[in-house]
């Protein structure tokens, strides 16, 4: 039996978002875990460097995180009332912060420490132990063992940089670089500038460089769907048609609910009158979350453009034929590769276009399942609450509470998932690591036993009840019950649109004469459930509602809670 | 007779987007326009400069004319097709610098010249003749006689800073400076900045600095109306539903007009939750216009903040009694005063807020009107066409063509439509210059005689007919007939989205298989009218069409056009 093994140490690589978590997951179980970073501070990507370090990932300057902050959070954890909903990269760092000061997680971290193998002791098969050999910034080098190892050093530290595919970029006569290097628009003042890639980085370049160059293409081969933060009525954008309910209905009428969604995309901005309409369905692709980008495209200050055919002298010649002329910088926002050079070679596989991984943690080839990677995974919202799920899922499948399947099974899972993810998404390839969010926590929950018991809590507590089904899918629904089962999940969940409406009560508007503002829990209650009600049928039923109703519905939250 | 007396020469002051078109409207009526301006350029506010001069117009390096360019072009010179919609202040000066080249107004301009005094000749009740003394830069000064005079130096040069609203501001600590000294987010890296005002202007500087700025705060007393530019399905936003039958609609049904615009805003982002609701209806102030204020709100990185009640050192209070301490910079954003030092004082006297100027024109106690303002004006759109028409009107007047009533009736008429504007316009203390766009235009055109005979247009030219009614009212409606009449009016009404769509052709998205291109042009006619029809019902009957069917009407000019 897997199960017999006692583990008591974990070595958890890396200080971001994923290896805090696994910390304090960790912690939880009554793990003894060790963490190694090795940078001098917690935070990952999100500590802004000015001078950024190969093999670590980087932000520039003004980046602003695409998930709200209700969706981001660790599941025990909700963020602050009064930082905003979509953070700066400061405030999610101090979030950061403050979650490894409450859950007191510094003592276990050892920073300036790079990990440099990791490497399974000669009686692995009985002990699952493994040898992780460190090395300080002084030179010093350590091997400790330990019961079992998380892997949390993330997917954005390798930039993938083909200049193959861009022939002449070695004669190019201006500057080029990768989106990693990218810090602020600081020297791209009056340049002209082309940005190659148009994923979150770079949209979010393309607008930052327009505010100060002369000009900024953004070449695109695919095109993108691209969405805003800010969602119907100023709400989250993600906070609003992502609930239970809405993926019932995505699940059951998976062509009308895309229509639907390309149909609302297109209203606020015509995809193909603004040259971005992608060749793939809504769905098939984790859109661009960007706010500013059709307002830089309709004052051309960012021109979209297809791929690039080639690069001459200071010229950069496109697909369609064209040429911009007079380049000075080109930005690669080519995406990443990923690398674990300090694990034995062959450990991680690439399975298609992914790490064979059974679950996106699991490497199915071990003898033991002692060591889990966390966090190297993607979807619509943010990684922290999928790494956290993933951190104890994991910590069970260590301590032999959960039981994983054999190796061929493991395999055969593998390769269902990904021929499921290669139908599901568009351009798997470039973007392996995707899942769809209540899913994929779904079932690692069920196996857990922190799935929450919809039906239940519906004829129990039907204020929680609602809002797990028809709210937004915020992780405090996986802490109602089971093992970690936490007290605040319920008021967490009953307050999560308060924390929405904090940060923005910097200025109280006046009150229109005609309205007394009410607040008592019941009508509290009552509101909450017709905003998500309301939210729903803004999202899905637009076309389907006389819109009059509709109206009436969409207005009930402003008469009864006076702020919407 | 007033209309007796022959004008030939005519003194234009200022080479800005009024002084040219008041040059080339004088050409077109066979006067001598000699025109002076005090820089060395063209363009007057819409030039930039690294270093603003006192008593000249500025703006800032990230400025983007709010209105579109259909919208802002003379009306006989329709903006290149490869222009974007709104366009950057480069490109807007190459629009001028076009005009002016193709029109051949340069030679009329004498450049490094000043204007000192405009004095009325001696004979000036016979004549109606002025003095007008220059000064050149080498400060040679000149007298010349012209037969009239057509001040067209704006309302952007004098800034209003009210320091005494903001007790402690001597002694603050930080930096502070109006929004007219503005010209980059350079220097306001790591700052924290409070914003003083939300006009453009205001709301430009706050999105500006926040991308550089630690934090920008956005202190407003009033709040304000929130629009993009970026309109439905992503045409310029001042195209659709700012047709002559919207504007109908609009007079026959105000508060139902009003109320749909303020849902229809608040969908985009609730102005209660985001803290920018104002005390007044959507229609009565110009609102502001910014596409991404609302993703820096939802960010944190503008706060909306109250009026400020006192500055202590470094700290600013605010009415709520709120404080942010350690500001580095306040700028005011609290706009213009005006002042037309080279005048007979008393020659332009204050009527309540607003100057004294028969239809925002002419003085109404000169014995001969021979002295007009043009340009001193806004409305929801560009001053450009209305400057155009205030010329075309007032150069009728000089002429004798027009007869402006006695002076008793002018007077009468300015009180009267003061009257009218403050019961239309809140705050039109700040904002006296604010007009209805078609029916001010209308008015004059009426008296010129080109106002466009929508009946006749209809039943003789109904696919022009159709898109003068239906459509965005763009100047050159005004060129269909009377004086001053365009034979390429027409087509410029004709092909207008061609020129909007034009622009955004920078990436061909492969088109879908399904759908065919055609273009006869009975379909672009029929489409066009579709799309009127569309942007109309899109507008303004969001509630009152069965969605399905709206989805249908909207979709129509995507499957005829193949852009849309």
């Amino acid at each position: 039996m897997l199960s017999s093994i006692m583990v008591c140490t974990v070595a958890v690589i890396g200080a971001g978002p994923s290896g805090l978590t696994s910390i304090k997951s960790c912690l939880d179980e009554g793990l003894e875990p060790t963490c190694f970073e090795s940078s001098d501070d917690i935070g990952g990507l999100w500590r802004f460097k000015e001078h950024p370090d190969p093999g670590r990932a980087n932000i520039y300057q003004s980046v602003i995180i695409n998930s709200s902050k209700e969706m981001m959070s660790y599941s025990d954890f909700p963020p602050p009332a009064h930082l905003p909903n979509n953070m700066h990269h400061p405030q999610l760092l101090s979030y950061l912060r403050l979650y490894a000061q409450t859950f007191d997680l510094f003592k276990h971290i050892y920073f300036q420490t790079t990990v440099v193998s990791v490497r399974q002791r000669p009686d692995f098969p009985v002990s699952g132990q493994w040898e992780v050999e460190t090395e300080r910034r002084e030179g010093q080098r350590e091997i400790q063992v330990f019961d079992a190892v998380m892997v949390c050093t993330g997917h954005f530290t390798q930039p993938h940089l083909p200049l193959n595919d861009f022939p002449g970029i070695e004669e190019f006569e201006g500057r080029y670089f990768h989106s990693w290097e990218y810090l602020s628009a600081e020297g791209l003042q009056g340049k002209r500038v082309v940005v190659v890639g148009i994923g979150n980085s770079g949209g979010d370049i393309a607008v930052d460089a327009s505010r100060v160059a002369e000009q900024v293409y953004l070449s695109t081969r695919k095109g993108a769907w691209v969405v805003s933060r800010v969602g119907a009525g100023g709400l989250p954008g993600d906070l609003v048609g992502t609930s239970r309910l809405d993926r019932l209905v995505q699940k059951l009428f998976p062509s009308w609910i895309t229509m639907m969604m390309e149909k609302k995309l297109n209203r606020t901005f015509d995809h193909r009158l603004y040259g971005l309409q992608p060749k793939h369905r809504f769905f098939a692709q984790i859109p661009v979350v960007n706010d500013d980008l059709p307002g830089r495209i309709i004052s051309g200050r960012v021109l979209v453009k297809p791929n690039i055919r080639e690069i001459k002298g200071s010229s950069v010649v496109f697909e369609d034929g064209s040429v911009v002329e007079k380049v000075d910088v080109v930005v690669f926002a080519t995406g990443y590769n990923y690398d674990f050079p300090f694990l034995p070679s062959g450990l991680l596989t690439n399975g298609g276009h992914r790490l064979c991984l059974y679950r996106h943690v699991f490497p199915p080839g071990l003898a033991r399942p002692s060591l889990a990677v966390v966090g190297f995974i993607c979807n619509l919202g943010a990684i922290n609450p999928l790494a956290e799920m993933q951190a104890r899922w994991a910590i069970h499948v260590f301590k032999g509470l959960l039981t994983l399947p054999s190796q061929e099974a493991m395999l055969q899972d593998i390769k269902r998932d990904t021929s499921t993810l290669q139908n599901r998404f568009a351009c798997l390839e470039r973007h392996p690591l995707q899942v769809d969010h209540i899913p994929y926590m779904d079932s690692m929950a069920e196996e857990l036993g922190v799935r929450p018991n919809l039906l239940g809590l519906l004829l129990r507590e039907p204020g929680v009840g609602l809002r797990v089904l028809l709210g937004p899918c915020t992780p405090y629904q996986y802490r109602l019950r089971g093992p970690g089962q936490w007290d605040g999940a319920r008021q967490a969940i009953l307050t999560q649109w308060e924390r929405v409406a904090q940060p923005f009560r910097t200025r109280m508007p006046p009150q229109p004469e005609s309205r007394t503002r009410t607040s008592s829990s019941l009508i509290l209650t009552l509101s909450g459930t017709v905003l998500l009600l309301t939210t729903f049928y803004t999202r899905h039923s637009l076309s389907s509602l006389p819109t009059g109703l509709l109206y009436k519905i969409y207005s009930l939250p402003e008469i009864i809670w006076g702020w919407k």
